[in-house]
């Protein structure tokens, strides 16, 4: 049993990570990719204090190594879910299973708009972790739409155990793909079902008859990832301790809410930790 | 007329300012003594992330450097008190008067206590800016209570026009005073009064008889700087924009609460500008 899961690898969960490791906590550190993150496309960065017109790519890296250079331990394993087990955590990350006692959030702001169907279908076909519910499908059609790169490994383990893995990127970059998979660059319209489960996904082009559609985000929906938490506007609600209205649970950055920056993702992440240090503290005691 | 008055010149402030100078806004920065913020004498910060192992001094310096070159004018001067006249601010910084639309306050935390008698004869022979009240006391007896070296040049101003000044430091280092001023090293008891003024400031060693006493303090209580903002456990109440309780009025960083973390408060001087720029936007229909 850890002390505390950090969900989400950048500015915000890296800075709660820095500060547990110096506070002497255990904790398991779901960074997700690397190439996650908005701040690796900025070209120049001049409003993070003490950093003057450094990239993006630049700043990150300075960041992680900060991190790393103090002992943290960086896992690229992403959170899918977690459930509120009363009084402690469990964390749904793929391939692992994680426990802790209190967990901070800190996965970004959500881009994406859902898709037609995707909130219906949850469970009924609609999934955002193929490596946890791939093997349903076995010898069935399914549909993964990507908005990053870890999408490729997903239908490559797909294509098998599934009869047919059609590939619909969001992004720009050629994917990587195993030849038996059928990459379509088409724009989604809808996931469709009889009420009970998926049947198709239509495109712009064509309607796809599918069993199940994957959809893998940048950033997972917060109330698929852990339910009940409160949110404002779309982000999750906190107090200026960054405490959610589920106890344990902090947030911090982008999910956090608006203005979108380093500066205030550093500083809340700062804060959610010492938060977190505090509740573990009030619980023990 | 300023678009903002940035009261504080530690991290909070410094990255209020560039935030600011980044979205053009026009501003005056008074940022007080350079030596006052508690962070110069930190050995090493490992918990602002992107910076392992710095020191103090050289995470301010690189601070103040990279607001600096990007244009930032840091003004060593200190405000003292703000008037709030409806539709702006008036600064009162001692030698100097200045006008803004919204106040960003980041003067740290207060760390000392209140001296007896302090409160109840404050204006009544109590003061903080000997610059300011100085002249009232022409051919009369001052103490001066100074936090730091800042205090000596106010002593040395006050002993050309008032009869006796006496300089207690509650510092260590070595003050550097006119040969007419009495150096005291003594530990201030009291600020004794008729009720209606101050006569006499009383030591552990003696009762100096007085009609003034001006104290130097690293950071100005908050309700004296300026009237009427609502405090929570005697930091700056604000939301999670960082208004204060009056409008046009933010805070960030210490003086806005625990903890006290140069992460916290160079996010919170992010998140303070942009919700002044906001305001001001809104102010201007």
């Amino acid at each position: 049993m850890m002390d505390v899961a950090i969900i989400g690898g950048g500015p915000a969960g890296l800075s709660a990570a820095l500060n547990l490791k110096i506070r002497n906590k255990s904790f398991v550190f779901l960074g997700g990719s690397e190439n996650v993150t908005g701040l690796m496309k900025a070209p120049q960065i001049d409003n993070y204090l003490g950093f003057k017109g450094i990239s993006g790519t630049e700043l990150v890296k300075n960041f992680r190594d900060h991190a790393i250079e103090m002992g943290v331990e960086i896992k690229k394993e992403k959170a899918y879910n977690i459930l509120d087990m009363g009084e402690y955590f469990s964390i749904n990350a793929g391939n692992e299973f994680y426990e802790a006692q209190s967990i901070i959030i800190a996965t970004g702001h959500e881009k994406a708009k859902y898709i037609g169907g995707e909130k219906e279908y949850l469970g009924k076909g609609v999934g955002y972790c193929a490596t946890c519910d791939g093997p349903l499908y076995r010898n069935k059609s399914i549909a993964i739409i990507s908005e990053n790169e870890e999408g490729e490994e997903e239908a490559n383990f797909l294509s098998e155990i599934c009869s047919e893995v059609y590939y619909i990127p969001t992004y720009r970059t050629k994917p990587n793909l195993k030849d038996s998979i059928k990459l379509l660059n088409e724009k989604v319209k809808e996931i469709q079902g009889d009420g009970n489960k998926v049947y198709s996904l239509a495109t712009d082009k064509r309607e796809l008859k599918v069993d199940a559609v994957f959809i893998v985000r940048d950033v997972i929906p917060v109330n698929q990832l852990i339910e009940g938490l409160e949110l404002c506007d779309g982000s999750i609600k906190v107090d200026r301790d960054m405490a959610a209205s589920i106890k344990g649970v902090f947030a911090c950055g982008d999910c956090a809410g608006k203005p979108y920056q380093i500066a205030k993702a550093v500083g809340e992440g700062s804060v959610a930790s010492l938060s977190a240090v505090r509740y573990l503290e009030n619980k023990k005691g």
